[in-house]
């Protein structure tokens, strides 16, 4: 197999005895210099952020970063940890819950938004786009991805992430067309569809740049430290082998504060 | 099974519609407000961190982003990566690579730490403890977990991790036991074994107050993202089903640069 | 959320204080009186196989219990496995490599052969079916699924399990479908594309009758028991955190035998 | 890295072109004459069983084959399915839950057994050890490994698989070994903690004479097809990202039937 012996190519990072350089710049210069969130939009973009694109980026990250004993993955991590398994295998198997009806939305909403912009950019009417997608989508009898949540009828984090996305003057053509898609929805279909945080980390993500392959890893990156969470307090707090009833789950920590 | 339908407490996030309170915040205050690794503080210590903290924890996860295609959990990514898997699966298979030998040195010299220091603080002379734990270690023929590495002679991660602590001022008694490791060590084997970052991350971690058993998972939340870019870039620049030789992986991403 | 306190139904086990029924059987009379096969093929057919059924499944499930070091999904899990996990966790990492393009042509050909034999039964003539499909694979620059081969021009396995089948009479439509397609393919394709195992495996669990959705999952459980073989082999033969080239393995085991 | 050129060893499969030879036999001509559960034997003890020993082993992997929704490997599992994740992925999040409380008393009984052996083999009396090892157990507070069930008072599958091995010629030292422990526990505590389903294949692989380490990988192969079956359920009978209640669960499968 003298295939095998071929040279094949790497553009993430170099590593030389007692260097690392990561996208060409040295990890120490970084370190204590660029937050951990812009070392991830180095690693996907291949160049550092600018202050607006760097906090969008945090701010997108922070509002993924859990939801409680509510998702499947979740739910998932704390049945594994409850076994004694090494509380990383437990983190791992939370992971895979996260797929197509479980932060899947956020890659559909981006091939849409992305498709979108492509026909517009093309000269179609953005308005007439939007009306052909959604009678597509009725006549398939397909749910519009971004759209609609199975607990929060208006979630907070949607308009949170537009409103600071607006603030930072990050709010470009992705953006209109998300908001484009949520109006024709309230004028067309009577049930409350609004905007999800799916759909508008979707349309952020276009306007970061993000490819949207990358959509469900951004969303793994935000909810690891959520899973990992969950698995110790599993862990520390629970025996093992419980058998775990989710819809029972009570509250117990710091009361509500503000910062 | 009655047991089941007794409630059970968690003291992470509370969900309810439309509010979601991590450790009593609401996340939508903390969007735009805390960073990413502020989120993942807050997550484990159920507080957030003073600037100090927030800055160091973003230094600790920033210098495991990424390691190139040299770990054993970046080869099992990759190599998952290239049969069409979806690429969480593939990031969730490297993710379990991160274990006894791979990450776990940190858990073991956080405990190694955590020990010395209570032992020292009940009245023992650190010297002597160091010099008990150096022989116990030499008579059992068990290595010092966090002192020595397979590429780097002298890992520059720990270095500037240990300036910047010193810079903010949190370098504390985890730091002076680590340090004392490190000088017996020099002292009394040939070999050269300096605190690695595995160790330099043990000691910050012990000085953020952070419990052993979270080392591995605080590894994984650095670590992801480069995992993520790892399989990223195998699924776009690779074909499917190659014999991947990991000797063979030339560099070609951007030229060396400064901030 | 009174939904979940809503009852629901589940088709395979039924437990209770001291007895387990497995598909209506009880497990205690199953064992000592059913291979371990046929338990698979009560669990997802829902009654007992004919004894020639019970010895096809046995055939299959042998013909992919391992495969050497070549595949990807033995090297994730030996590349886990080095680094000092759990072993189950290292088998877990391998079998997330059984996918689209590591066993999952075994699901395709299914779909392929199974949507053939509906186009037969309504009518349309066989050949005539083999030539459309595979002027449309042509026209889009697909493979066929389930034939040809990375490493042998003619795979030992697809023969002996076709002969196994014929000598049991339970080569039915599907088997034709698959020799029809190989006989097309050879006539209009200059390279030797042969039935390889996935095909023929395919052909054959449409002869037993399962579905489609199962066929990796069948394949998982064929090769698990290579997997697990090959990560106890890395643990106790070889150091931790070993850099392994595969192309660099050299087999030392028993010599050719015979039974 | 020079040493990445060296040449290691495997003796498990030998793979050249048009021929895959496992422990030196021609997979060709396993397929059809042996079964898959004596396949298994052969990959882990390097030799195939003797009629007896191969009947054994398929009654352990049966009486392992599924145990409803009860276990956290099956929840694990269903949950990770519901998210529409590819099945095998599912099955990898379910295993990852077979470890330490879950499964994994086992591999401890395994180590208890063989540890009782060599001391009787060196000359103590079984029932001294015995007495000693359970007052140690007692004094540290810990269960012994093998001995009680969460569901079953009197698990059935215990019986059954010593009932086998007895008509089969099985029973040695370490069934002997395993019933002395039942029999003093029984003397000296009130609660009943009759030797369990773990406890009865552990004693068993002592006779077959698996290494300890193989324990849990041979839990995995004998569950992961029910594992597989349930995934298929979810996947085909409920609907996506519901909320999983696992104590609402009803059997609805085949009524009560004898072979």
């Amino acid at each position: 197999m003298s295939i095998d012996a071929l040279p094949w190519q790497t553009g993430i990072t170099r590593i030389t005895p007692n260097e690392i350089r990561i996208r060409g710049y040295r990890l120490t210069e970084l370190m204590g210099r660029v937050s951990f969130a812009e070392g991830v939009y180095l690693l996907f973009r291949g160049d550092l952020p600018t202050v607006e694109q760097a906090r969008l980026l945090e701010a997108i990250l922070l509002s993924v970063i859990d939801h409680g004993v509510t998702p499947p993955s979740t739910q998932a991590a704390r049945t594994v940890a409850c076994t004694g398994t090494p509380l990383v295998s437990a983190v791992a198997a939370g992971m895979l819950a996260i797929s197509e009806y479980h932060g899947g939305a956020v890659e559909v909403a981006m091939e849409l938004f992305y498709g979108t912009a492509r026909r517009w950019e093309a000269g179609e009417e953005l308005e007439s786009i939007v009306a052909t997608v959604l009678s597509e989508c009725k006549a398939a009898k397909r749910r519009l991805p971004g759209y609609g949540h199975r607990i929060h009828t208006d979630d907070p984090r949607t308009r949170r992430l537009l409103d600071l996305a607006h603030e930072w003057g990050l709010c470009g053509q992705f953006v209109t067309i998300a908001e484009a898609y949520a109006k024709a929805l309230a004028q067309t279909i009577s049930k409350h569809l609004p905007l999800n945080v799916d759909g508008a980390i979707a349309a952020l993500l276009c306007e970061l740049g993000f490819p949207t392959e990358v959509a469900n890893l951004v969303f793994v990156i935000g909810r690891v430290p959520g899973l990992a969470a969950h698995v110790y307090e599993e862990r520390t707090r629970q025996r093992p082998m419980r058998a775990i009833n989710f819809t029972q789950a009570e509250y117990d920590g710091p009361a509500a504060r503000c910062l």
